[in-house]
């Protein structure tokens, strides 16, 4: 039987290989993954085909069924991102820095992959291929852990990874695929500490909880995005509305838009009916605070406690007044997720405070929040982004997958 | 009532204010500790007598009440502690590494800390010093929970740290020492992943184990050390044989202490008489499997399988006879605990795959394993050796009790 534990034995003995693999063999592996993907175009949508209908029969949600479906675009991409993977830099191997100490010895920090990485992920087969080559790049085995109502476009595609691994001349179970679509199978994984290195759960709120109550090895949350933006008396208000707008409107169902605002009492009479305006005309809804209802005109209700640390994903934006710099702060101290906030002034030291003391992977001083992402940022391909501080606090892309291990070399040198 | 959950929301709160705290309040409050551990000396003292007599009477045994017993000279080196770490560059607030997008935007990782730190230990009361000030070196507010038998000393130095923070105008509760000897207090700790960062369980594998088990936020496992040393066929043999006895007799009872000599074939007649001459002479007892018991003479006997992957903590080594590297390297990441290992050799093409592929937070060509040390490898001041591979692998220094977060400057800019 193909229990979680065996699956973490294989993982460990491919990840073995995998750590000491050539770059070339890795180069390979992404040149005929991406080829793969145009030659079995076929089977991988009519695998989809057969996940979307039983989603349809028992009536899933358009946004998830959207997220379920893969489409000839869709599969493009991922064979642009085999080739894109393929050309980075290979990270494993390199010292990167390196000292000598008084008694001779040479000490180096050398790039090594993590191991095992288990991911945990809703029904979304495109992520079955994104993270996979990302944790293979960086030397990694990957057990893969979909949302069973995509395991049939997850077994195809997870197929393709293992028979492009054995064409390259590396383990196939380098990845592998929990088919089980029972739900005891993620606490077993959530226990094998001693096979599987880290676990990312990406997802909902509650699939990133269970994995966090239950796991013995290390997360790497990937957690909600409730990301602010202070407007301080000194902004450029055309800047702060351009920015507010990007955030909001743009893209409202992801991570990284914005869901409150927090509005310097001094130019809340200037800016709110402004960005009422414009925002409003683009269909958003306005949480407002007792001080800011007046000035948000028709698109504004009063707020609840619930508005306040709430991932809307939906053109719905809170409002609040307040006094300085200092209540913005306690504000997002209170209220954020640690993933993204940002500040709009033209004042150098609230700049410098702001940029200092917002606790989050990200904070921005006079840019739109949808700027932490690994592509925007310039970190290239990301499996995500971790509002968590140890490892990886933001984008995480091949580099984060990895991590250094100390090496000594000396000349018999022996401690006094 | 001073449960666990008002702790966490004390120190969060405190750590917000340290993490904003100049590098000044932070050497002043450095040099008040390093004072006050001189002007209270008596006190200190006076508080670990009457844990010693508790600890005799419930007959603790020795080694243990070694680490419990404070002497004039560990005070004198926690004071020493303190002024090396005053004297250290502060790391918050720097920005490590800077670059320009296309789109104009500055991107920057600027250091920062990790937040709320709970160490948990055992009844060692100069951990009490030496964890606390480098977690606040570095920005991070800590819980401190001490073995319950050192409950005295730890509540006479937690007093000093606290009063050494509000005499430098940082937030006392900074520092917080658990007082309540109740076993659940680990647990409720273990669970406040909304207050706590990141808790460092150091000490015996049970407290290990049940802290990974347990905690809900990221956990920096200090595990045991089973260090092996291989020595190769073209190992120069007097520099394996120091290599081997520094390993062994240095310190028997520290987790960089060598546990497993894997030695070639092909030079196992040369050595093993040799080494067992030198190491019998100190001492020194050998667990032999079959190929090199009859080579090791009077202070052998056959090993069971307990002795493989076995941390000793004292004169007690494993010896096995392998056919080359790979099988060196096979045993290795069979018996291993991440933690050193080191190969003597003179190959150059051995000692790169050694390197390369050998999975330790330390790996050595021609060193002793002993050097696998934050004060040896030039890191400065410790808090214990990582062997998981998140965040940090191998010994965690100031910097390492820090994280980085993107920071994005700007003038306006929106996603396109």
């Amino acid at each position: 039987m193909n229990t979680a534990k065996d699956m973490g034995i294989r993982a460990k003995e491919a990840s073995r290989r995998l750590a000491s693999a050539s770059p070339k063999a890795k180069y390979v592996f992404l040149q005929n993954m991406a080829r793969l993907l145009n030659d079995r175009k076929k089977d991988i949508l009519a695998a989809n085909k057969k996940d979307i209908e039983e989603a349809e029969n028992i009536g899933m949600d358009t946004p998830r069924l959207d997220r379920l479906t893969l489409t000839n675009a869709i599969i493009q991409d991922m064979h642009k991102a085999c080739l894109h993977v393929a050309e980075m830099p290979d990270p494993i191997g390199a010292m990167e820095t390196q000292w000598q100490q008084p008694n001779g010895i040479l000490v180096g920090k050398m790039r090594v992959p993590l191991g095992v990485i288990c991911m945990i992920y809703e029904a979304r087969p495109n992520v079955t291929v994104d993270a996979a080559i990302l944790c293979l790049k960086a030397g990694n085995a990957v057990i893969l852990r979909g949302g069973s109502e995509a395991l049939n476009s997850n077994k195809a595609l997870a197929a393709l990874l293992r028979e492009a691994l054995v064409s390259a001349g590396l383990p196939e179970d380098a990845v592998q695929l929990v088919q089980s679509t029972d739900h005891s199978m993620v606490s077993q994984l959530c226990k094998l500490d001693e096979y599987i290195d880290v676990i990312i759960p990406r997802g909902g709120e509650g699939l990133v909880r269970t994995v966090t109550e239950t796991a013995t090895m290390p997360v790497l949350k990937h957690y909600k995005g409730v990301c602010h933006a202070f407007v301080d008396a000194s902004a450029d208000l055309s800047m702060a509305l351009n920015i507010v707008y990007n955030g909001k409107v743009q893209r409202p169902g992801v991570c990284n838009a914005l869901e409150c605002v927090l509005m310097h009492r001094d130019v809340a009479e200037s800016f709110l009916p402004m960005m009422a305006a414009k925002l409003g005309a683009a269909g958003v809804e306005f949480r407002a605070d007792a001080a800011s209802l007046p000035l948000l005109g028709e698109h504004a209700k009063a707020m609840t406690e619930n508005d306040l640390g709430m991932e809307f994903h939906d053109l719905i934006l809170a409002v609040c007044i307040v006094d300085n710099l200092d209540a913005a702060l306690a504000h997002i101290a209170k209220y954020n997720s640690n993933h993204t906030d940002v500040i709009v002034t033209n004042d150098y030291a609230n700049a410098c405070r702001f940029v200092r003391e917002a606790d989050a992977s990200m904070v921005g001083v006079n840019v739109s929040t949808r700027f932490n992402d690994g592509g925007q940022l310039g970190l290239g391909a990301e499996i995500g982004i971790s509002t968590s501080k140890l490892h990886s606090y933001g984008p995480m892309g091949v580099t984060e997958l990895t991590t250094t291990k100390f090496v000594v070399t000396g000349a018999g040198q022996v401690r006094e």
